[in-house]
């Protein structure tokens, strides 16, 4: 299996509308992504590892699926549509990570 | 929930013993933490959002707790232990992340 971390950089200037993302964005990926999809997660950024020190992430998504080919398949079709929607929820430019889930 | 992600930048410097950290590390974290520790999650970076471009995380370990008090109380006796064990299997310095679970 493989995850898609998709990871929104953080700074004071950064602003995200979590509930869009959460409620709009992530239901329309994933209707759009079908099947392939195996698996979602959302993390909102609290905090960094010391005190006072803001989350590296304002949030993360993180999509499953069972190989780098199904979500190329799956997310190629559509990815104008995915990525186009970004500017509803935030003005951050996400970082893209491609996993092997190991545990 | 809460998730504390343990994200080891990449470069082509970084090296990272996958084995050791799967194998080793996470299994002498998960025993320190006890029963404060939910859930625990292992990903190996393949590559980033372009063809041929690196991932930006060699490698992140995911660890969930019920609350970031949970987490602390857990993670304050042990962390020098834990912390000590890095350059053991990494010479990468990790950034910490405590992320709200949204979905």
């Amino acid at each position: 299996m493989i995850k898609v971390s998709v990871m929104y950089p953080n700074s004071s200037d950064t602003n995200f509308d979590i509930d869009y993302y959460c409620n709009t964005h992530i239901p329309m990926a994933a209707e759009l992504l079908g099947d392939a999809l195996k698996g979602c997660n959302v993390d909102y950024g609290l905090g960094g590892g010391a005190p006072e020190e803001i989350a590296p992430f304002i949030a993360m998504g993180h999509l499953i699926f069972d190989s780098v080919d199904t979500f190329q398949n799956a997310f190629g079709p559509h990815a104008e549509k995915i990525m186009s929607d970004i500017p509803n929820y935030t003005n951050a430019q996400p970082k893209i990570q491609i996993s092997e889930i190991k545990v």
